[in-house]
């Protein structure tokens, strides 16, 4: 893919996005032959499960198309969501998310010579940064502020104060990055919006943003008591995987909200045309003495499931041998990594008492983009995938 | 002055203010002989003048009494106060405000030995007070800062964010500049019981608050186009600060509102106090064959005003002569000093246009209290005088 044109690498950065905010800017880095410099941040607040493989297969296709790509683990972020985990725990969890991102892109195949990964707490605390703070809130109205952050941000009058500063900080995080596209979810809308309006104030350049569409759990259905089932993590057993999106909520014929078919769409496809140079999905039918479904797009996997040719019988298993095969490297270079196991007991230690695993587990749900969960108040970052939700 | 005991320092700390909140921090502290830190701050945005002799005898009180005084020089604040000041302009403000502070207390005859000044720039901008910046901010509600700031901040919809941080910045400062009290004006009352609520929040202890009331300004009258006249500048020539007061508005037998009658209460009889040891007000009547009226106390003075006894044209005069003196170290050091003289041209350089001068003066009038002017938006610090309103 090194001989990409500037079109192809275009075409492959915005692959399956929704929307882009001043494309131009991308295309005239593009143009110059130089390498548009992507910021994506995230929280390291609850465990990455599977659902972090639809940003992380995004950002493989920004790695793949030369664009230098810088992953922000906003940690001071995490700390201060309801300071309910000390600070030393994040830091854990920060190195935690940087072995596990770092781990996905590489068993998509993309190299990460060009990955960077930036702690917050190395930069949002620095003189220069804090100033920014502190002028980027006397030009911006209160009113902007909320309206910015109105879809990331629980908003009432009793939200904390961080609320309405964290759009400032997310908006003067590309500055401080010196990153000139920053990606997300399509809920950040209106905070990469104001962040066009933003920049200028301070005397600096105009952003483009990508956004990603909202995509479906894998495992969909409502939020439950038995919430373990609804969430696969990256280190889950073949057999727990094989088992829990048997479990999954796929109703036959039915192409809208349907996390399984959504997994194909933003994973599966994609990753394995990064591995292959061109997209595929198999279906097995031997069981019925068939030959495979064999799709290189969702159009026609969509329509056959519409057709109940594909049926969820046989798209259930198809999608959780992709994703076995898709964890493998990465549980391998975890079980190669003394460091990453040690990491992983420090970041999240192993409940003590029956009663104290009930706390750990509302913990681990606010990952970034759990915002519809009654408990996170703080703007975390999105990843694009969209939790089942109580009701 | 050296010998007071507990309760003629608590005295002397408490005179002449309207309100005291946590009084026990006080006396605990002096109680064990030791010397309350107390914190005053102020923003260099406009040119300080004769209103700040009110906040001045104040602290020249709290340093007779022992206390060791801060005075914040809140430069960031200035800075950020709409961003029309250029940043070095504002630094050689904070440079002309610590001249002219100190040189207003020397007038009134106490050591500044224990005076300390701080700018806001030299540990507002560290990484321990800006995480505790974004610990607070997650701690407190958009409500709570919102009520905290009610009174200093100009609220609206549309008025800059930094409006909702900087109640969490004045509560810091009582920690980073380590206070046991802070010193305001009564508007700041909701903010100081806010800090009582918030520095438990962070582990820290509670501070006290010293309130003192809102005094009229001392020539009183509406603000009007020729605004110079309502201001006397504290190096202004004695012939000039005379023709002032004898302009200024004081309606016979009227007690209430009286910025020259406040002026005798609230500086000249507390700095005779401090210079004889004994309050002292005199008001010659040779030009009628009298005796002079001698008042020891503002209950006797303002007594006779009722009754016509001290009129306006008696008191006035007595007022400016008292001023005048007052003044008189504070010009005499300012023409001793070639650094202040050139600080102060750099400060306040003189306009270079007429078109220009008009934008000058607006920014003059942004002093700290001057809350009730429609251009000031940001919540500066209260000096505790009350400016003649516009209608």
């Amino acid at each position: 893919m090194a001989e990409m044109n500037a079109a192809e690498r275009f075409a492959l950065i915005k692959e399956n996005l929704q929307e882009i905010l001043n494309p131009d800017i991308i295309e005239g880095i593009l143009a110059e032959g130089r390498n548009p410099k992507i910021y994506w941040g995230t929280s390291p607040t609850g465990k990455p499960h599977c659902g972090y493989f639809v940003p992380a297969v995004k950002i493989a296709q920004f790695l793949a198309a030369g664009c230098d790509v810088t992953i922000l683990i906003a940690d001071i972020h995490g700390f201060l969501d309801n300071l309910k985990a000390p600070i030393e725990l994040v830091e854990y969890r920060a190195k935690y998310y940087e072995y596990t991102i770092r781990a996905m892109l590489q068993a998509v195949g993309v190299s990460t010579e060009k990955l960077r990964f930036v702690l917050g707490s190395s930069y949002q605390k620095s003189p220069e940064y804090v100033m920014d703070v502190y002028k980027l809130c006397s030009l911006v109205s209160e009113h902007d502020a909320k309206k910015a952050g109105a879809e990331v941000v629980k908003q009432s009058n009793n939200s904390p104060l961080s609320g309405l500063l964290y759009p400032i900080l997310q908006v003067l995080d590309e500055q401080h990055l010196d990153c000139d596209v920053q990606f997300g979810g399509v809920d950040q809308r209106k905070l990469f919006a104001a962040s066009t309006e933003w920049q200028p104030k301070l005397g600096y350049r105009k952003r483009a943003h990508l956004l990603n569409p909202m995509v479906p759990g894998l495992t969909g259905g409502k939020m439950s008591s038995s919430e373990e089932e609804s969430k696969i993590d990256l280190l889950e057993a073949a057999d727990t995987v094989r088992k829990k999106i048997r479990k999954a909520q796929a109703a036959p014929k039915e192409v809208e909200n349907n996390g399984v078919l959504s997994f194909a769409e933003f994973v599966l496809l994609p990753a394995s045309a990064l591995k292959t140079g061109r997209p595929e999905f198999r279906v097995s039918r031997e069981r019925d003495g068939l030959e495979p479904l064999v799709y290189h797009d969702i159009k026609q996997m969509q329509e056959d499931y519409k057709n109940d040719i594909l049926t969820p019988q046989l798209l259930k298993p198809a999608v959780a041998e992709a994703l076995v095969e898709l964890m493998a490297p990465i549980i391998t270079a975890f079980e190669a990594s003394k460091e990453w196991q040690e990491i992983t007991l420090k970041a999240y230690p192993p409940p003590e008492k029956k009663k104290k695993e009930k706390k750990q587990k509302d913990k681990g749900n606010r990952y970034p983009g759990a915002k519809t969960a009654e408990t996170a108040e703080l703007p975390l970052r999105e990843i694009g995938v969209q939790e089942p939700t109580a009701d």
